[in-house]
């Protein structure tokens, strides 16, 4: 995807503009179409209020149309190289391209009562999502009903356009798509940020192994240099922060106990919404810690 | 082991005497033998006193002999039944009866060069030890001169001595074999102890998988009703409580985050001193959490 | 108040008995008299329970008479010497015995008002109060209605009868009428109780000078030997904790900024149930602290 | 005094830059005279640390005419209006215009003793003091040899100098003259920032009564709009931030205790970098809170 200009997309013809953000919407070009007389927009925030407008105000059968044009979740085209290719980078994130045999068959199974009961497929911003909680969000929407679907199926189609926007389209307003998760080492023993502590990042799926997604160490200020995740949705997950607080007291030259009463300090918590701020410090000493949602 | 009060061992016959303590060092009744002339004791730690002296005052050879009735730690014997009970007892409670092969060798072949180099075995009271403290243990004695490791080795002895001695006789004093591991939960979002929080204990290897050693639930006083671990050495080892802090706070009626920002909540710690109080509270919310080593 | 027992109370002749307890309700032996007939009681709670019984039995005008027969508080009679020994004692216990002036007159006019209003003296156990909240209760109950108050009034009776009975009669159980107000200090900087803390408890009204009501060192548990407040009704009011921290941390070796970050710790609270335990607790390190309602 | 640029210092006369900068050492023109030639300066640290090298290399009876061109602190000078603008003001920060009677007769006391010992005035950065603090580095300072005294008085007149320096010249660096006190409240009752608390930030003398030096509320983020001292040196001194957290978490609409376990929470502590950041938060519930010195 080549980054336009909110400017340049205000001015070039109609035709390049549809080009431009013709896949803003999986397959609908249509929706692009349909704005591009409303021409200039003063913000990304109002071409992509625009867009949902169009979708909002599209015959049920167009609305249909457009959740069916989005591929199978983690069905047979996700193995055949079907997808356009932000749905395969979008795919990919959430873990879907690991999927063991079983939880394969499980979403195979979830996919096709999905199917059998809505007539349409399962459609989940899957950049907000981790595989645990794209599996209970499949079990949950289940239970709903036609109309009720339709409209979680359209959310999730503009969460998914917002993500394509913001990546797509440089303008001086951003859409609130991301979300930060960060963290702070105080040093309570001496009064001070700690520096040079080792930090990791893991999700932890419901079950199997944990996954290190980021690793870091404290700068001067007690922080990482950049938030452990940021300039993207935080998924919906477990997550585990695991501080290596015991070799930063022993570099500080201190006579712990032999094993240290702390070593590795893992702090165990689950992010619900990905737009979110989780900062997520540790204030501690060899003998204490405590954490709290920060801000 | 029948237990014996220190009263009646203060008076029986000397050949009884020693046919009650005659293993309180393993193939070594000639330590009880020196000391029933001493009777009567007044306090437990008297008996053990005496006992610690002769072995002392004893010859060189009669110290070596001493660490040679003992059998090899993790050793054949260790497989072939050819202990005493009290050292079956005592070699399983680190786990010595769970080793891999892979450890199984390693300690083999710690042991033999251990022997190689002092020509006695390598003792260790294994009470107060995990297989991972062991090893460590094992590692660096052989560094040190056979001088320093006889004197290792009788410590270790005495401390095997101690904790035979502190369960074999009741007296109204007792050693100081025991520790306590406890825990405390409150909860400051209600401004009261959590009453109910399911609390698991594990011990987690260095390598391996953890392995669950108790579990309870907190009471009216947010306390486990026993000590997680008490009445004996707390081994030298990393634990992690597990606190199952999300069903709490559901319990009591909450609206939490979906999924609850805090769910189980592990804390890990490690053990250094087997005969310390280990009082490891958690003050809790549904956004923070706090520990230290209490008292 | 010479102490019985209650064994002796349950067998001595019924005109001792009413001799013993006649007081117990301030000039009505008439209520320990409809009791004696009930003898033995198995416990205090029993016999506090049937004088109860008796007055809540008793009709109307009784039950005025009873609540005319207390003294005005505050009034002329606190200075006169006409109160009887026990409501002497009670009335200091809340600082009523030191009145400024201004709050002399403020008690005796809202004494006025309420004498005019309900026709019978306003009555409240004053053990559970300090002076601003006694002013507090005052206020409020005037806008009580005549039935509400009455009610009121029988049970700060009730609350002060059970405090002279259990003050006076010695049995198995005790009534509940005492709190505490308990502290602890942990030094997280060195992983121990802090030791040797010097602890003030003060009671600040809500405008005037506090007033130092307890003081303390922690000792080897970092606890108060005995708690700041116990063995009575911890009065409902504003406290403050003074914790020397300063002189503790230099005491124990530590370069600390000088002046030291923390040198007095303040911790402010308040009390709202004389009858529960507040325990206190400070966590430090020279940099930081925790304090919260513990148990 | 009018800001001047450091550009338009570098080019103007000579004569110009000595008026422009004669003042920032006490009646000593000649200091700046001496630089004037060393211009350009690429920074205003270049220029300050010029005049710092020009008074060092002075010789001994130049530096002590220096000394001695500073007024007495508190003393006859400061009643009689002959101190230049400057010092007016700066004497004015540290509460030396409020001095007691008998605090007057202590500082003159000691000043007296100093010039005594000395032959010169005590010279002291008032505006990186408290009165209180001044008084103890008076006494500390009166223990001094005349060698540690002048070096002493030096290092004061260029503490005094860089912040007439950084107040009076516009350039693209600051010097580091400056510090912070900054807050944050973090309500874990609620998981978010506590929004709308009312905080007080006090100044407590060693005796006499404290002194409100800033009031504020929290904003959407927790914190103050702007920190509670910054821009200046903040003063050595012991300061306390009130917090009215009963208040907010009343208007949060909770149900408390009556009255409030926590109402208005005092945080004391100390400041000894007037140059530092002191980040004191305050991490709360209705029932526990803790503070660190954070970053």
């Amino acid at each position: 995807m080549t980054p336009h200009t909110l400017q340049a997309l205000n001015t070039i013809s109609a035709g390049d503009f549809i080009g431009a953000l013709g896949d803003i919407y999986e397959h609908s070009p249509w929706i692009a179409e349909a704005v591009a007389a409303q021409r200039p927009f003063p913000t990304l925030a109002a071409l992509h209020e625009a867009m949902i407008a169009v979708v909002r105000a599209a015959p049920h059968e167009k609305q249909l149309a457009l959740v069916n044009a989005h591929p199978d979740l983690a069905g047979k085209a996700a193995r055949a190289g079907a997808l356009t290719a932000a749905s395969t980078n979008e795919q990919m994130s959430a873990g879907l391209d690991r999927l063991s045999e079983a939880e394969f068959a499980r979403f195979h199974r979830l996919n096709d009562a999905y199917k059998a009961k809505f007539g349409f497929p399962f459609i989940v911003c899957v950049r907000r999502h981790s595989k645990d909680s794209i599996l209970r969000s499949f079990e949950e929407r289940l239970t709903h009903s036609a109309d009720e679907e339709l409209s979680t199926a359209l959310t999730e189609i503009f969460r998914i356009a917002a993500l394509r926007l913001d990546q797509k389209v440089v303008a001086d307003d951003r859409l609130k798509v991301s979300g930060r998760l960060s963290t702070h080492v105080l040093d309570t023993h001496l009064g001070k940020p700690g520096i040079g502590v080792a930090v990791e990042l893991w999700e932890l799926p419901a079950d199997g192994e944990g996954r290190l997604i980021a690793r870091g160490a404290t700068n001067a200020d007690g922080r990482t240099d950049a938030p452990l995740i940021g300039g993207r949705p935080v998924p919906i997950g477990v997550y585990e922060l695991r501080f290596a607080v015991g070799d930063y007291f022993k570099a500080r030259g201190l006579a712990l106990a032999d094993p240290p009463f702390l070593d590795i300090v893992p702090i165990r918590f689950s992010v619900a919404e990905p737009e979110g701020h989780y900062h997520v410090p540790l204030v501690c000493t060899p003998w204490s810690y405590s954490t709290y949602r920060g801000s």
